[in-house]
């Protein structure tokens, strides 16, 4: 099975060969998955930003705990996720909706109310929680997008939020950082992970049939 | 592309042929695609449950708001996540890691007290927050697994957590359920879903580069 054979094959790459760039189709690709993404309620909760300014990665270093696989990866993709519900973000995705698929206008007013009775009485914090979450998702996928080009990636949740935020004016944007996913080429020869044995609970350990 | 071709096919599959059971090799090839995952510190902090029990099921259904996708899938599956993190936990996981890659005792020993230093000095609801994020990305590639053997699936948040976790005792695992995933085959002739155009936004909304 394709996908199984790209998870089996992909690894937290931790050191990048910084003279070899993804193509850029191949960028596009990896994008489209996380792009295809299903997520809550179909509201798309968060966007990506691809970086691969050489200068703009070399600032992202500091931010994250000075790992350097932030600038020698070939582009750094930054999940962000909306900071809060807002009855006007609720309305365009269902309008887009609407408008895509021929339907009435209206069409989806009662659940649109239904969505905002749930999220616009929860804090902002609330909120971006469960928008963090859609993001996962996106990652997942632009994972395994990446496996199946034999492209290299790194998940990363470990850096400064808020100073990535403030570089990247996110919040201009309505919009807070999630998740780092460095992709590129793997420098096989100095990576300490590249030979190690992918370990995972054993399967008796992880699934439970209930038949 | 394989992937985005199966992230075009798929679609959130709202009426199910309950005559219809996907076969225990597919079953098995979806879980394991969730069990291959990457987690955040490679802790799989998220198990999964397949239920195919049709009396089990029924007794789901009003906990997801009476909705009948999860008695007529053929299987559901319910990703379930640490309810904290312990110090036993976090040893476990980096005991199996050393041992199957033949690493001497105690290799993990400041990166266990590191991640220790963080998680347990947070509350077991901001733990939570963090270990159900991880169940996202199992859930991405489970649909994505799902797709790839052309088996529909239908991935949900809305359902009564707490009843379901005593349902299926997942406190006394440790564990806090996070997603519902039927899975089965669609009734297409009943699913007002299945003609309709997939909406995403569109790429220049979705993605934006820095170069």
């Amino acid at each position: 099975m394709n996908l199984i054979d790209n998870l089996k094959w992909r690894y937290a790459t931790k050191k990048y060969d910084n003279t070899k760039k993804v193509a850029a189709a191949d960028v596009a690709k990896i994008v489209e998955a996380a792009r295809l993404a299903p997520t809550s309620s179909g509201m798309q909760q968060f966007r990506v930003l691809v970086i691969s300014n050489p200068e703009l990665k070399e600032k992202i270093v500091p931010i994250a705990s000075g790992q350097q696989i932030v600038a020698d990866c070939s582009h750094l993709l930054v999940f962000a996720a909306w900071d809060k519900y807002t009855e006007e973000r609720i309305d365009n995705i269902y309008q887009v909706t609407t408008t895509e698929r021929g339907l009435k206008e209206g069409h989806f007013n009662d659940y649109t109310n239904r969505l905002k009775a749930v999220y616009l009485q929860q804090t902002a914090e609330e909120n971006f929680v469960h928008t963090a979450k859609q993001a996962y998702i996106g990652l997942g996928l632009a994972i395994a997008a990446a496996a199946e080009l034999k492209v290299d990636s790194t998940p990363m949740e470990g850096f400064n939020n808020a100073a990535l935020d403030e570089l990247l004016e996110l919040g201009e944007q309505g919009l807070k950082s999630v998740l780092l996913l460095p992709i590129g080429y793997r420098d096989a020869e100095n990576d300490w992970l590249v030979n190690m044995k992918k370990v995972r609970n054993a399967e008796a350990h992880f699934a439970t049939y209930i038949q």
